[in-house]
């Protein structure tokens, strides 16, 4: 995956960035760049710190940078930048936001939202397919809709929602209505019983003493329990489900694949 | 001089930047990486390319960019970004053109002409003091204006101008005394005799057929003849310095110590 000194970075290099404020802690330059040498193109991706108030008029720069293919968008930066991006996908449209912008070689700036196809592309690289799945999946916040419009974009059975505040996860199932009037979805209770795939697109796991973010005992052999949480590897809800006999998929593959299609969607 | 492999960079890396267009012949970014990972800094410089016409907004941007430390700043850009800086150095205001700004924890952009200083440190990097000397200097544009301002501060006994369009040289002789009221400055021939170091401040001896920028017929042996063209290595006045009993000093400790130079003002 390694192999290439900054000692190699010349006036040809294209530049892509991740945009985020604050920055120390973003994961994803090592990944990309790794990619970058595996795929033997001369990119490099660097931190750009940018706070909210600046990130409208930096993004007019990036327009005349032409030196630069294209980053990623994280935190606090994802909503404004579906706002200031001149081209973005039907699901960044659906998200109101973007997590990837791609400079092209006229300036303008594309974006789009692979945190959901992401997770889908995650199952599919350990031989899970979701289409004609019935899925159940906890939580309403960013990570879990776009979990879900790519969900319905993957053409599952059904989709059944889930959230402590079942008032966020009305709001997610009308707002998935309303982009995809024929999706089968519906808001459910923290049973998870009578599904073949179950999400935790929550938080809950992260920390220790977190209660789990749905009730184990709906949980069945032959369910597939998925997380998007990577930090512990195992969490409390992936331990429970092992106990009770279900094949369990970690929060890693999600990073993983999401790093391979942007990559590509930099044209790496 | 090597050993930092991409994966390395991170969220919390200090970006540095080339800035110039065209830019994929730019020589720096290997030479400024390399002094990064020899000092143990977390740091990389990258290109950017930014047309003339969108400079002023783009360093507008540079500013808000809080992963940004500072940059190297050529063709075409140096004088702009003189005049876009907060705060230049003396010598940069001398000669109205910066080629490095450096960014300030509260976004001032401070900007140096390190060309002149560069060539005075490469001399001195082979034992070769200018102090007290009398030195010839031929050319009076950029790169050899930066050079007589630079010989200038380091208190040369007389400096002699000398170009093919005897105005120029003039012109850079009146600039000269007016920053520099007591500096011994004087327009010449093209005969360098009299001097102990004779320079050539010209592009002439880059491409094969050019004529001599001096009349070698002025060399004698003891002079120290030098040069700002890095290739070829030997120029021909080089080549005729040597068979004069010359001693010969080439462009490229110019560019070796600009290159430290530079990495200091950037606080690397």
């Amino acid at each position: 995956m390694t192999g290439r000194d900054l000692t190699t970075i010349t006036g040809k290099t294209r530049v892509l960035a991740i945009l985020a404020d604050p920055i120390g802690h973003v994961k994803a330059p090592p990944g990309i760049n790794a990619i970058a040498i595996r795929r033997a193109r001369d990119a490099v991706m660097v931190p750009f710190q940018v706070a909210p108030e600046h990130l409208v008029a930096f993004a007019v720069s990036l327009r005349t940078l032409k030196s630069f293919d294209g980053g990623i968008v994280t935190v606090p930066h994802k909503g404004a930048m579906a706002g200031i991006c001149d081209e973005i996908s039907s699901r960044a449209r659906m998200m109101g936001a973007v997590n990837v912008i791609r400079r092209e070689d006229d300036g303008r700036l594309v974006g789009d939202m692979l945190d959901g196809v992401g997770f889908v592309a995650g199952l599919g690289s350990k031989g899970i397919s979701v289409e004609g799945k019935r899925v159940y999946l906890v939580g309403a916040g960013g990570a879990a809709s776009a979990i879900a419009f790519a969900l319905v974009e993957a053409s599952i059975a059904h989709l059944t929602l889930a959230n402590r505040t079942s008032d966020k996860a009305q709001d997610l199932c009308d707002r998935i209505r309303s982009h995809a009037p024929d999706a089968s979805v519906s808001v459910g209770t923290t049973d998870p019983a009578g599904h073949d795939i179950v999400i935790n697109g929550t938080s809950l796991g992260m920390k220790p003493g977190d209660p789990l973010p749905l009730d184990a005992a709906g949980l069945a052999p032959g369910m597939i329990v998925a997380e998007v949480i990577m930090e512990p590897e195992t969490t409390p809800l992936l331990a429970a489900a092992g106990e009770k006999g279900c094949r369990t998929h970690p929060g890693k593959p999600m990073l993983e694949q999401q790093l391979e299609l942007m990559a590509s969607f930099f044209k790496l």
